[in-house]
């Protein structure tokens, strides 16, 4: 297909052309459907922070035009001779990347997203063929069947479209890091589209669950909407102080610089810390770390397998983000507001009704 | 016996009495064997970092006279009548703590080091009976038969002594870490006490062993005598660069001051960056973590059964500390050195012939 020039311009999208961000209509090819491929009609897009990265270059290596999106729901509307897994009219989902060697050890576990020769992410990535990839701020995408996934019918389309980076993003890590113990204690730092779910999950996990916030404004939804069991003001350091040695395991998904060391005495022997959100540096003095054997941990978002589990266990245990759905036309304000942070708690585009 | 005058002083020892750190003779008492206690003849005391910071009073908590040691080699003189696991003439070890609750749910699983209510340190702690512990720079010590450990026949005390404490530190993260998969790759960061015996156990484990150093004076031994698969000198960027994405495991060792974030892009997928030095603070950037998963922890020296385990692995498969023997009168000399890192790679000293 990059060789060719007959690629038919008839996917509609939304398209950042410079550092501006600022978006507007944008008409491109996707290319024709492979054998292994699935072709989705867009309905849902989640908006994640990263699409404000890409579309204001903040990396520096944004790939003008910007076509952002990678929290992908949607309905089959064509699969490829060799497709076993879909059928057209089933419900997919679509997240982080579409395309990883299949042949490295990574790969081979399913945790693709780790792939040893890079995985292609959904947008600003360049594809085997050559082509920037396009996001789900658009009409349809193609893509290989084993990274697109069964989105079980009675988990609703707008509803998933955030569990496809956001709720991955927490929920690998927990898993790994056996946070699927009930009776165990999490704190989640960050109540945004992150941290809304590592709670939520915590929950159906049997967690008790703690959120830490510098905002007293979020008590009451973290208790009384969101199930938490305890909310602390991080600032407070009375507050801080009364919680220390009680947590397994914590959560960061607070993305603005913050404080982690202040964290470390709340954990207690052989907890562990993970970092979800992007401060703009780790730093804490050893002692607090060789004192309880504690652990700091990275996590991206997951693997192909464990996104399929997630989804299925979505489904059956009623996990839903809390979302706001906007059409199309509004993604500029609604990127200006999830930088203010001003969301509840994750921004769904309504592709279907708004992008035709 | 806190609050008796009897306490015959019958304990010879070298004690450190101001922040000079110095050290002479200094005469003191013990406790009387209780039921569950063990008295041993101090044949050899091996000489930590720890015991410069406390004689210094590095930490501003140091309770003099400090009597240091608390890598304890020495041999049974008197057993209390409710001690089942040795009897007099046994060769038995005490390391850096002395007592716990046995009662919370660390030392429930042995792991007593991180006792909820603080085990008692070997020396410079308060004991249960309100005295100050004072460690192996002594004749005799007294402690409850859970805090000693039997020292296999075939294995010199001379070289046992540094094992518990130096040993049992690069041996618990490596076991809790899962290192010993034959197969897989160790980094070594720092080449003195603890980073030699990271070396030793990583061959006795069947990994591919790189020690890291900022001294090409070290090569040669690192390959020829201590076993390590590959050397490389940390501030030559090629050389680093070429080791990108090749470790399973990494255990820094180093305690001054140096650059962590450097060796994160080292390690694999999932890797895992063991802090067992003291620099002065951890800084990393998180994008170091989050692609690739990789987690730092710290790890503090380890609990009674596995340091049960250590010194039988270490008898059985023959892994000795490379040692420097010294009369106790060359202790202020020893010292000195070692805060230059001029000793390869630990003091030892001869208690059994020097301090009479």
């Amino acid at each position: 297909m990059s060789s060719g020039g007959e690629m038919k311009e008839d996917c509609h999208g939304w398209a950042a052309r410079d550092p501006s961000g600022l978006l507007s209509p944008y008409k491109f090819g996707r290319r024709a459907v492979r054998s292994d491929d699935v072709s989705l009609k867009i309905t849902h897009c989640g908006v994640c922070y990263a699409d404000v990265v890409w579309t204001k270059n903040k990396f520096g290596d944004s790939k003008y035009p910007v076509v952002p999106g990678h929290e992908i729901a949607g309905i089959v509307q064509e699969v490829g001779s060799n497709v076993h897994h879909f059928k057209v009219g089933d419900h997919v989902g679509v997240g982080t990347y579409i395309d990883s060697c299949r042949d490295c050890e990574y790969c081979g576990m399913y945790m693709d997203v780790y792939c040893s020769k890079g995985a292609v992410s959904t947008f600003n990535s360049i594809d085997a063929d050559g082509m920037v990839t396009k996001g789900g701020y658009s009409s349809y995408i193609v893509v290989h069947e084993r990274y697109c996934f069964r989105i079980p019918n009675d988990l609703p389309l707008a509803l998933a479209a955030p569990l496809l980076c956001a709720g991955i993003t927490v929920y690998s890590p927990m898993i790994r890091h056996k946070m699927n113990q009930p009776g165990k204690s999490l704190g989640v730092i960050g109540l945004g589209g992150l941290g809304h779910l590592a709670v939520k999950f915590g929950k159906a996990f049997g967690l008790s669950v703690t959120v830490f916030s510098t905002s007293i404004s979020k008590k009451d939804e973290a208790l009384n909407k969101l199930g938490a069991d305890n909310f602390v003001i991080s600032s407070d350091e009375e507050q801080m102080k009364a919680m220390a040695n009680s947590l397994n395991f914590i959560i960061d998904s607070a993305s603005g610089d913050h404080p982690i060391d202040q964290y470390m005495p709340l954990l207690k022997t052989s907890g562990s810390f993970v970092l979800v959100g992007v401060p703009s540096e780790i730093k804490v003095h050893p002692i607090s770390l060789i004192m309880g054997m504690k652990t700091i941990s990275g996590s991206g978002t997951g693997g192909t397998k464990e996104t399929q589990e997630m989804l299925d266990f979505c489904a059956t245990q009623k996990i839903y983000p809390e979302i706001e759905i906007i059409p199309i036309e509004y993604i500029n304000e609604a990127l200006e507001r999830m930088i203010k942070r001003d969301v509840k708690y994750r921004f769904v585009i309504d592709i279907g009704n708004s992008l035709k």
